[in-house]
């Protein structure tokens, strides 16, 4: 059985690993596979069956000797650990090109995120429809988000203006930020978490990876 | 002074890095600084100087005691062993809502690599413009690449069909893939680099945060 404070125990690696399980749990859900050994997960995968089975274990385990996981169960513990169940809310601020392609794909939904609402200070923007949702004047973000108790905050904007931003939405009861403005975003209150996308570091990478092969 | 052949030597955790230490440095530029200690550096980057130094230090190290780093000269080495000046030349592969935004963006030029061509299956999009490049029939792609010398293949495709189409352009002679379809791409060829973008994965991993402090 699993427990939900046991995942107060998992290793930031495990952790790091549990969305691509999730993936590919979700995928043989739909492929209609039940259930799924470890050696199969693990050719599945590309990592070994052994690893995959000491990072299940971190979490209670839900393997059974010759029989394999449970793939519904898997999955839906996974899901629960990452907070999927939680139905969480989010508002996108910045409706520009990443900030629109973002709130019109799955990426949310897939995810048990519910997005609330998009922000823009561009008056010919503000009032626009994009992914079923009018878009509102940033000055009312805050207001709106203390008001609607959002939980995640997307931000889509120029990276002079994410810091301020983000600073006073901080104030408003939100829990995480989602930044993709390519810098490192400081919050003060270290109750509120961070996730940087950094889509420019991983080309400089790939760049990197093909001039010292 | 730099050695190129130093960079083999770097550590993968240094090397995770780079592109990090190449944004900061980027911006100082374009703030007129021309030198840094590593104290300044360890205080904007939010990591200690003695890591800063050690980081730095891997590839040569351009600091000098008393007066700090040589913000131009770091700068330049640290692309060089990025790989900026090669000029790397790519397609996008996918004229889709994500393929859009990156085309229209400026990652690449940013990066130092050219954005060469954009390819889709749809007829409606084929012929369009984009990033002021007219979108080609994917069924070209591979010749396209083979003539064009292209280093980087950009896909962004539904799951199923990023390996088929990754596996027929691993043939033409391109050095690298930077896949944002939410899966661990796989390529036969261990020269051919990869570098998976995975946008779900961290929202799932603010989740996590979020619902786990």
């Amino acid at each position: 059985m699993f427990e939900s404070n046991k995942s107060k125990q998992i290793s930031p690696a495990v952790v790091n690993r549990l969305p691509r399980y999730y993936r590919y749990l979700s995928d043989l859900i739909k492929n209609d596979k039940f259930k799924i050994s470890s050696k199969e997960l693990s050719t599945l995968m590309n990592v070994t069956a052994s690893q995959i089975r000491q990072d299940l274990n971190c979490f209670g385990g839900f393997g059974q000797q010759g029989y394999g996981y449970n793939i519904k169960q898997l999955h839906s513990e996974i899901g629960k650990i990452l907070g999927i169940e939680r139905n969480f809310k989010a508002v996108v601020i910045g409706a520009g090109k990443i900030g629109t392609t973002i709130s019109k794909s799955g990426l949310f939904i897939k995810r048990g995120v519910t997005l609330k609402g998009l922000f823009d200070i561009d008056p010919h923007i503000i009032g626009s429809e994009i992914a079923g949702l009018s878009v509102m004047d940033i000055k009312n973000a805050a207001d709106y988000c203390r008001k609607n108790k959002i939980d995640i905050v997307v931000l889509t904007l120029p990276k002079d203006e994410t810091e301020p931003v983000a600073n006073m939405l901080a104030e408003t009861g939100v829990k995480g930020f989602w930044n993709f403005s390519n810098m490192e975003l400081k919050i003060g209150n270290p109750n509120i978490k961070v996730q940087n996308i950094h889509m420019g570091d991983s080309l400089m990478l790939l760049c990197f990876d093909i001039n010292n092969q």
